[in-house]
């Protein structure tokens, strides 16, 4: 079962900013989706497993960004 | 003898937007040093012999951004 969790990102402003948060949450395990706008800030993870929002949240930060669960 | 030549980019918001165009402009025949701000949109290109105008903006298109001779 496939379930997405929301996440509030800041600082991105472009879509390189995009890439690179992508490129860092694709790696966590059991993700398998990610939608990710710079204008909204707005990251959507989606897994099958239950994921560790710290896990992702690291991951933003590794991209050089901050999130919270949104 | 080397020669700085300045222009103007717009476009550009964040440090991958500036690593974009220096990766495109450090291609062009000539180039041996670049300063550019997303910040300021200033892109100094420092070349040893004459280089076209057209080559450089041609860069920063390429780039995904526009210039003009500044």
């Amino acid at each position: 079962m496939s379930t997405t969790t929301e996440f509030q990102v800041t600082g991105m402003t472009c879509g390189h900013c995009e890439m690179s948060v992508r490129e860092e949450v694709s790696e966590v395990a059991g993700v398998t989706e990610i939608a990710v706008s710079s204008k909204t800030g707005k990251l959507s993870v989606t897994h099958e497993a239950p994921i560790d929002d710290a896990a992702i949240i690291a991951a933003v930060d590794e991209a050089g960004y901050a999130a919270v669960r949104g």
